[in-house]
Order: C-alpha cells, then structure tokens, then sequence
C-alpha cells in the first residue's frame, strides 16, 4: 500500500446524485480539509424534516487531522451545515473564505449562538496554507457575490474545484472569473478537476446577468402602480438590479422577508450592494408612499407559504397588499419541486388583479451555472489529466462526463463518483478506493440525526391511510378484559356510516379477545398480534386502506 | 327575470384555475346537457388521496333535465369522473362520443363493473340532437385521435367549446383540425368561445407530432443495444410512430405496462393503430430476442413508482431489464408536481447503464396544447361574441383572455370565470349570475366523497409532526386512576434518550391526573384537555414539534 504521504485521498461526502448538501473532504498525510458544507431541503418525500445534513461521521471521527473547512460561497447549499459541523467538533476549526461568504456565514453561527469560531477571510485571488495543503482563491462567477474556485496544491497532486460557477463575460460588479489564474493553474498542471454539472444537460451559453437588468429597466418603465420583485436575497447582484432599475425610475426600494432584509443590510455593510440610505426601506416605513413610487423588494420566489410574497397574495401581508394594476415579477426559476408552490402564488396575485411576470413570459431571471460549452471551456482552459463531475444529480453528472470526453478527456480517466466513495491518487494514477461512511443526518425540530428511515416510514403511513388504535384494559389480577375496548381513528375515512363501523370493528376485537382468551393465550404480544391482522383486516375490507395499527393492552 | 326558455346557462364544475377535472354543464329550459366529466389527480396537499373529482351535486340534483354526457376526447382529465357520476344518476343516461373516445370510457366502465350504459357514438363531422341542445362533432388535432371540438347551438345562443386542441398542420393520422367547420361555424354566429387555456403563456406554435417520428428514427438508427421508449398509453400517435420507427429499424415492438397493453389493444381493434400481429409482442413473450431486436414500448413516463419503467429502472421488471449500452427514450415532458419522480427514475436508468434521451436533449416530445399563435388563430377564426378561457390555472385563464383582447375580443366581452359560476346568455347579452355547488369530491380508497378537509389536515399533520396518544384508566366505581398511564408515539422523534423522555411525559401526566383528581374533576372532557396541554407543553418544549395529541380515558 502506497505509504499516506504519498497519495491524496478525495471524498465527497455530498453533492453527488444529488442537488444540495455539498461536501468534499481531502486528505494527505496527516492533514484533513473540507471544502463547503452545505444543507439540502427535504422534499415531500421527508414529511416533517427541516433539513437534511451530509453524514459527516467521517470527519468527526479524524478530528484530529482536520486542520480548516474552506467554502467556496455563501449559498446554504454550500454552509448550511457548518453551524452543526462545528457544533459536533468541540474545539475550534479556522474556517476560510472570502468576505461576503463569511459576512453570511457570521450570521448564521450567530443565530445558532456559536460564538467561539475562527473564520479566516481570505482574498479572491490570495493564497493560503493549511498543513500540507496550499489553495489559491480563483474569483468566478455565480449568483452570488464574491464566490471563488480553488486551486489545491499538495505534495502528491492538484485539486482544481470550481464551487459554483458560470462564466459571464459582463458581470454586474465587473468581477470576471479570473480565466488567466485557471491558466496559470492549468500551466502549473492540475491533477484533478472537480466541476459544477448542475446544467450539463442545458447546451450552449447561459445569459449574463446584466440581460435581467435591461428587462427589468423596460418593466420598471411601463409599470404605472406599484411593482413587486420577488428573488433570492443572497443573489446580490440581481438585488443590484432592481434597485439600480428603481432609482432610474424614480422609486424607493422597500425591504420584505426576513433574509432579504439581513442580506441587504450585510452586503450593504460590507460594500456588495450600492444604493443611497434615502432609497432603501423597511417595509413599516412604506406608508405614505404613493405606489408608483415603490418597488418592493421581497422573498418568496420560491412560493415559500410563510414567505413575504406569499403572505402579500394571500392578503395578510402586514404593510404591503395587492391592488389592480400592480406588476410583480418573479425573478428567479423555481428549484424542482417548487414548481406547485410558485404556480398557486402566481395564481393567487393574478386573482388580487396583479399583472404577473416571470421568466416564460420575460428574461426576468438567468441562472447562475455554467452550462454545457462553458463547461467544456473550463474543462479546455483547466487540461485536467482526471475529471470528476460534482454538485448534480447523476443524469447530471453522466451528461457532464460526456462534455469531457467530448473535449479530450480519456473516458477512463473521468469519474462517476458517489457520495462516500475515495478516489485516491498517487504518482502512479487515480483510481476509486473504498467507501466510508457517508449518508444523510435529518434536522428534525430540535433533534438532528435521531430520525431514522422507520420514522419517516411511519409518517408516510400516517399520512396516507392514517392510524387505528385499540385500546384495551385487563385485570392484572386475572387477566380478564376489564371495561370494552376503546377504537380509535386518525386520517382514515370509514365511509358514509362511520359509527356503524366502529361497532362492528369493536365486536370483532370483543371476538379476538374472546377467542384469545379461550384458547388461554396470556401473552400479550400475540393477543396484539392477534388484534392487529384481526383489524387490519377488517379494515381493508371496508375501505381498501392500511392504516397504522396499533393494539394498546392496558393493565389495571 | 328572463324566461328559462330564453336563456342560456353555462356552468364549469371543473377544469378553472386547475388542471384537470374537466366538467361544464349548459341549461337550456327543461334541457341540461354535461361537456366532459374529468378527474384530476392529488398532489402532495391531498396524502392519501387516490382521485380528485367535481363536485357534481348540481347535476344530480337535476338529473330529470339532464339530457346527455357529450365527450370531447378519451384523456381522463375528461373521461375519468364518468363511472361515479353514472353510478350517482341511477338511470341509464346517454354518454356522446367519436368512436376511440366511447372505446376507451367502454373499458373503464367494465372496470368498474358498470354495465347498463347506453354509449351512444358519433361520427366526427357528426351533428346529433339532445332536447334543445344541437351538438356538431368538429374534428380537431390533439394528443390522442378523435378528438373533437364542440358546436353547440340553443334558440338562444351558440357555443364553440374547443375541447383539448392543437393545429397541427402534418398530423401523424392526415386528419386535420377541421378548418372549414370552424369557419361555418362563425358564418352561423358563435355567441361563446370556451377555449383551452393550457399552452396560453407559451409563445408561438406547437410543434408538429411529425417532428417525434423524424427524431425517432434517428435514435433508433444510431442505437445498438435494446430501446425503451415511455410514453402515455393513450397518446396512440406516438404509439404509432415507435412502432414505425421500430419496424423500419427491424426492430419488434415489446409492450409492457397494464393501460399500455390495454390502449394498444382497443386502438388496434378500432383502427387507430396498425402494426402487423408479428411486429408486437407482450413482454412474456420477448425472450428470444436478441436486445438489437427489441423496442420495449412502456409506461412510466411520468415516473410513476408503480409502472413498467419504474420497475425497469430499480432492476424489478418481471422480464425486462437494462444492459450498458440500452437507450431509454422519455418521450413525455413531466405533469408539473412529477419532475422530482421522472428525474429519479432517469438516475436510475443512468446508474444502470443506460443512455438516457428525454426532451431537455432531443425532440423526443411535442405539446397536444395550442400555443399562443393557435389559440389566436381559433379566435380570428370563430370570431366569438362572448369569450370563457377554459382548462388552466388562473395564470393560463389570464395569459389567454390576453390573447383574445389582441386579436380584438372587447374586454368587457371576456370572463375569467370559477368553477361553480354560472354565466347566462340570454337576448341582451352574457353576464356572470350566481354561483352554484361546486368543489371537490375525494376518492379514498373505496369511500367516494367522505373525505373532508379535517381529514387531509389530520393526515398532514399526522405527515409532519407525528402522534402521541396518551391512555389513562380510571376505575368506574369511584373514579380513581387505575394502573399506570401508557403513552404511544408515532412519527415523533423524541431525541436520543427516548426512554427517559418518555418516563418524564409519565410523571408529568399523573401530576396532571393528580391536580384534577384532587380539585375533583370528573368531566372527562376537561381531564382531556388539561392532558392534552401539559403533553402538547412538554413535547414542543423538548423537541419544537406539535404531534397530534390524543388522550384517551377508559373506564374500568
């Protein structure tokens, strides 16, 4: 076996087959770091879950090793987790990045009440060292300020990880993707490559972002009543926009949304968004305003139910309501899943009177990841000699292979990873190596990592054919049934005659009981048994449903 | 008030700001005549839910007036809620279609056991009589054959209900949306247009079918290993081009999946499909063939858990399974709510080895919708009087009344109605009158209308949060608490030392049990509650979940 300090250990510990919870953990020698760590939201498959964490067992376990956790931007999808991680690493860890992402990293350690934490900012295009690992900070473009790619040297190989990026060649803050540091890195030699897939799948370009700018100028022009822009409040850039487009048009800015509010007043504080204190509002301060001398600013493009846009279209939004007239644009593309929850928003505005824009009817949002011929320049600029596909799901990740082969890359030198596999790299090549623990840590309330896959089972159940229990009491003394059994229902329909129902299901349970106790059975784990196919049964039956069954022997 | 005998009244149960449950009823005099009866299908607001239909109270109630169920097309959006309205009528009442139409309702009816129906089929280009209501059967193009629009004239009014339509102007079957009916139409006068709303905010034309065949033959020519093409069932041009494109391959076509085999057999015993008895086979019977021979024609293009594809894809179809090197063509664009399980199944197929083609990367689907330009087009061509956007979300209804005003439809002319309002069209013109029994009607399992809201809201609850039941005895004779209080929880997670948390709810429930004892409380009702409180208390307190609270107090 190749000694430790001469191979490179890669695993990501997330973000593969997978949208969401970001992570890669490297390893040399006696050395450990982890870039992002980021969150994914549940879907409807995870009722009742908050969030969902990468199973990071594996570096709480080398804790020991692990000497910083570098994030490459300030999306949750990239940090979400650090407030746990660090929480479960006890002793402080330097975590590193630049200033924007720590800004948003600040503030969510705080409202997780950590206190004692060691962020390092580092300038995009500086250096820094972490044992025997060297990253140089690479600006590229995403939606979201300040993000980098980063260049890993260590003494075995180099790692190029691109972190979310597309490359837009007329970015609002004139910050290009540093294409003569990807350069300099390709000329040093790059081992590795670790690229964004999220838009493989869509060929060509993808937009600059200053296309949404002229589109919201030309709405912003012919808007006679008050406008509404709903986006993500870390996409600063856009926020950018429609706050330029509001000046121009002579209208104050006004705030809505809890994390549009924290993110406009961090970016602003730290010198990420531009605009005079005269012409941005909180939403109390919106009163006598005329509406055409508005823009609101707001969160809910996602048609969050608790959001702000979603409380505005349902008519109890505190200070902001809809009237005929009004334009509100959607400035953002729903993640999957969301597609419902944005549909009834739009539809619920579209009912108040509102004119509704959005991006099948206006370029009113571009993404923000590279898509199919940016990947492949990366890819040419980079030369990696091996590549491997991140942050998609594995259609993603398979399309993403095919744009590299398709530019050179020998088929056998790119790889399609899976969460907690190791792909070690040594002098004599790359190769996949064994699969440590990896998997999913659910948010749950105020526990995390307790719920389990037969929790969420059981919700599932319940939420589809519901619960019955039985309750029955027994003489401790003689085992007798003392007093008649008690059904319960939840979540079930027992048709037109429930009452009906519930007497036959109890004469049968009075039938098992009788039997059971004939047959002299006294232990209680057959009787339930017997209750649970008895009822079961019955139930199926009469409504074709299999609830939850849950037989209760009380003794008194 | 108008005399019922002039006046017209148009009513959709279904089918307005949705997708889906399609359903207008028209009364004219003593005469009442049914377009469409539709389901829709339950997204994740409905857990449990296996069928969404109207509520058609309406039409039960006057069912002595009720003349007719007149079909557009064989979609279940349109078909799907006829079993339960007639088993609901009693009577035999006639149901009116082209002949592919009344074959499919033919199968569903057996399905449901319902034999005396009275399926009465008309020819397209047919006229037929129904009291007062004359109906003229006009051929239009959409994603199943025999599709038609409406021309339905009263003595007091007209009206041209399009049905699903596109205008296709190269259809697979040579059977154009009939053009010049359309135009006779208008000659004669339409007082109402009801037109499909569902492509109204896509711009331009929809594709021509002819398009998919072309891509078709070219996946099919390049591919070397076996073919899986997903598509729906009913969609028997597309059906007709994979077997084309099959046979010129060389290749027979393997149908699997149930509604697959059955669609396939009526459209062959009808005279919609044509493929030789050789050239397709059911799945049992493909054994022998070498995979180079073999297009498997499946269900499953919406990623449904259950179908063929599905199977195929988690390695547990009973004969088909994927090889490194098989092609799986998508040929459907997801249902908004299905992207996350179409998109699970495509990771799937990759991971197995299969070469995933889908909409996003060829041209392997088009629309059955009008897009912008048609449905502008079918405006300029019936020239309406009076204009109703059917068949969308309020979003699409809007988008379309858009449209109709471009092409010069006077505001004041067009209404964006709801489900349940009724517009009446007498003499002097159409207004929106009052509003009658509508909504929607659950099918669980076997129960057909039970379902209510606290129901769904319990199973959500129930989803997300969990249950916890708490089980007191009290002796009958003197009230006293016999034995110890149990406590069940389901779908809860109550940290990681459950066991301690658990002891702890105990005592707090028998301090409870205590306190109302001793302040002599004998209303069960109140000991409840105080139960449910301090529990409810405890459980947030501990883990920031509200759980169903269930206390039930047995008397011994």
């Amino acid at each position: 076996m190749t000694p430790q300090k001469n191979r490179l250990r890669v695993i990501p510990l997330g973000g593969l087959d997978e949208i969401g919870k970001n992570m890669t953990v490297l390893e040399h020698g006696n050395d450990m770091v982890v870039v992002d760590a980021g969150i994914m939201f549940p879907d409807d498959d995870h009722p009742g879950v908050d969030l969902i964490l990468p199973d990071y067992s594996y570096i709480l376990k080398r804790r020991d090793k692990l000497k910083g956790i570098v994030i490459t931007h300030g999306h949750e999808d990239h940090t979400g987790a650090l407030p746990y991680l660090l929480k479960d690493l006890g002793g402080t860890v330097p975590v590193l990045g630049t200033r924007l992402t720590l800004g948003i990293i600040r503030g969510k350690l705080e409202e997780h009440k950590l206190k004692k934490t060691k962020l390092r900012e580092v300038a995009p295009g500086g250096h820094v060292n972490l044992g025997s690992f060297g990253f140089d900070f690479i600006p590229v473009n995403h939606s979201i300020p300040d993000g980098v790619a980063l260049y890993i040297r260590t003494p075995v190989a180099t790692v190029l990880h691109t972190g979310d990026f597309k490359l837009d060649q007329t970015p609002i803050d004139g910050r290009l993707t540093d294409y003569a540091a990807l350069a300099k890195a390709a000329r040093q030699g790059v081992t590795l490559l670790m690229s964004d897939s999220t838009n493989a799948e869509t060929p060509g370009h993808t937009s600059s972002e200053a296309i949404v700018g002229a589109t919201l100028r030309d709405i912003f022009d012919r808007a006679e009543q008050r406008i509404i822009v709903a986006s993500f409040s870390s996409h600063i850039h856009r926020v950018q926009q429609v706050c330029d487009a509001a000046v121009a048009a002579g209208r104050k800015v006004v705030v809505a949304g809890r994390s549009m509010v924290n993110n406009t007043r961090i970016a602003r504080e730290l010198g990420y968004l531009h605009i005079d204190d005269d012409d941005i509002l909180d939403a109390y301060q919106m009163e006598d305003l005329p509406p055409e001398k508005v823009v609101v600013l707001s969160t809910g493009s996602q048609g969050e139910p608790l959001s702000a846009l979603a409380r505005i279209a349902n008519g109890d939004h505190r200070t902001v309501s809809i009237e005929a007239g009004d334009t509100v644009v959607i400035s953002a593309t729903p993640v999957p899943g969301n597609e419902k929850a944005v549909s009834r928003v739009m539809n619920r505005l579209f009912k108040a009177g509102a004119e509704v824009v959005h991006k099948g009817s206006a370029r009113v949002h571009v993404s923000g990841h590279a898509a199919a011929e940016e990947l492949k320049l990366m890819l040419n600029i980079v030369q990696p000699r091996y590549f491997v596909p991140i942050h998609g799901e594995t259609r993603h990740l398979h399309a993403h292979a095919k744009l590299a082969q398709a530019v050179g890359v020998p088929a056998e030198n790119v790889f399609i990873m899976e969460n907690g596999l190791c792909l070690e790299i040594t002098e004599s090549g790359a190769e996949v190596a064994e699969r440590v623990d990896s998997g999913v840590t659910y948010v749950d309330g105020l526990s995390v990592g307790d719920l389990g896959q037969f929790v969420l089972r059981d919700r599932q159940v319940l939420a589809s054919d519901g619960i019955a229990l039985v309750i029955v009491a027994i003489d401790a003394r003689d085992g007798q049934i003392a007093g008649d059994a008690e059904l319960v229902t939840r979540g079930l329909v027992l048709g037109s005659d429930t009452d009906a129902m519930l007497d036959e299901a109890r004469e049968r349970v009075s039938k098992v009981l009788k039997r059971t106790a004939k047959e002299g059975v006294t232990d209680q784990a057959v009787v339930k048994q017997a209750l649970r196919d008895s009822l079961g049964q019955f139930i199926w039956e009469r409504t074709r449903r299999r609830p939850m069954i849950i037989p209760v022997v009380m003794e008194v």
